[in-house]
C-alpha cells in the first residue's frame, strides 16, 4: 500500500463559515506513490542470488528518476548469501552502495551459530526474516520473490 | 489494497457553522497495524511443508507478545498436506491449536475426487485456494512464499 | 495493508458550533474491493506455464460474477511463455479473449534480442517487468506465484 494513500491532509483553511454542506471525496490512487520493494531471499543458490541482485538492479533502473527504497531479507539457507565468503559478496557491496538495505536474519543466524563477525560488513540485521517481510508488506512494500532454482535454463 | 478503501467519503453534512473547526491529519502508518499473514502452499513436497511450519512458527514467536493472524492456503499438489495420512499432521495439529487457520481447496479436492472424510479433522474449506490467497492480501494480509523445493540444502 | 489504517477518525474538534453536523468514521474493510491480481513468470517451465494458466482461469471462475482484473507479466526466462511459438500459445489467445492482460518485459526482451515480431500477437508490453510487478502490487493488486517447477509431482 502506498505510503502517500495513509495520509490524508484534509484542509479546512479559511472555513470560516461552511454553511451548507460539503462531501469531500479523496482518492488516493492519485496521490503520488513511494516505490518500494522487500526481496525475500531463502535459499542457498549463487544463481538465484545473481538473480534477485539483477531484479533489484532492473527495479531501481527501471523507475528512472524515481526514488525508490529496495530492502532484501535473507533468512533460513539465504542467510549464506551474506556470510563473509559469499561468492556474490562484491555485487552486495554494490546494491549497499547503491542503497539497498540488506537484511539478515537474527533467528536463522542463531541457529546456525552465526555471529556478525561471520557476516559481510554493513549489512544489517533484523530479529526474524519472516516478520520483517509480513511487516514491510504491511506497511505498503511490493513483495518481490525471484524465481525457483532450475527455472533459469532457457529451453528455447 | 482495495481501491474503495482509498475513497474517504467525507460527509459534514448539515454542518451550519463550523467556524473554527479543524480536520485533523490522518496518518495511518502510526497506527496500530494488525500482523496478519497468509501463506501458499502449492506443492507436495514433506520437506517444504516442513519449512512452512517452521516460517509461521517463527513468525507467531517473532512477532513477541502482539496479536497475529497467520493462515494456511493449500492447493493444487499442496493439498496433500492436509490429507488424513499426511506426514505432517501432527505439526498441523499443533499448529490449528495455536490459532493458525488451515484452508483445504474445494476446486482442488473436486478434482482430486477427495472428500472431508479424506482430510485431517479440525481444518478448514474454502471454494478456491487462489481465491482466497487474492482476497486476503487485498484484505490487508502480507502473502508468505515459502522457498522451493531443492533450495534448502546449504552448500557452504 | 493494516486494518486500521483503513479506519479514519475524522475530528472536529473546537467546532464553535457543530449544530446538525456529524463525523463519520470511514471503515474501508466494508467498502467493496476490486479484484485484482497480478501472477509473474519468470521462468521457462512450459508445465509451470499451464500450472499458471490454470491459476488464472480458476480465479477468473472462483469469484463467481465479480469482475475481476488479471494481469500476467513475464519477465526472465518467463519471456519465453509469450514467443511466438510458445507451446501454450493456445491459451494465451483464450486467456487474453476472457480478458486477462499479459505483459511481456521489454528490458527482458532487448537483452534477448527479441523483438515484437518474435512475440505473440495482442499482447502487451511494459518497459521493466519487475517495476510493473511492484507498481501493481502498490495499487493494491494481490501477488501470485505459482509453484516452482518440480513441485506438481503428487508423491501420495
Amino acid at each position: 500500500m502506498p505510503h502517500a494513500s495513509r495520509r490524508l491532509f484534509i484542509f479546512a483553511a479559511g472555513a470560516a463559515s461552511l454553511s451548507g454542506a460539503f462531501v469531500q471525496r479523496v482518492n488516493a490512487q492519485s496521490a503520488p506513490v513511494r516505490n518500494r520493494a522487500v526481496f525475500q531471499v531463502t535459499d542457498n543458490d549463487p544463481a538465484r542470488w545473481n538473480i534477485i541482485l539483477n531484479n533489484m538492479q532492473n527495479l531501481r533502473e527501471g523507475v528512472g528518476g524515481e526514488p525508490v527504497e529496495i530492502e532484501l531479507v535473507a533468512f533460513g539457507p539465504g542467510i549464506f548469501m551474506l556470510k563473509g565468503d559469499s561468492s556474490v559478496k562484491q555485487r552486495i557491496d554494490a546494491a549497499l552502495k547503491s542503497g539497498v538495505k540488506i537484511n539478515a536474519c537474527q533467528n536463522t543466524m542463531s541457529g546456525m551459530k552465526l555471529v556478525p563477525a561471520d557476516m559481510l560488513p554493513e549489512i544489517s540485521y533484523v530479529p526474524a526474516g519472516v516478520v520483517e517481510v509480513m511487516r514491510k508488506q504491511q506497511q505498503g512494500w511490493a513483495y518481490i520473490r525471484s524465481r525457483a532454482a532450475g527455472e533459469s535454463r532457457p529451453t528455447a
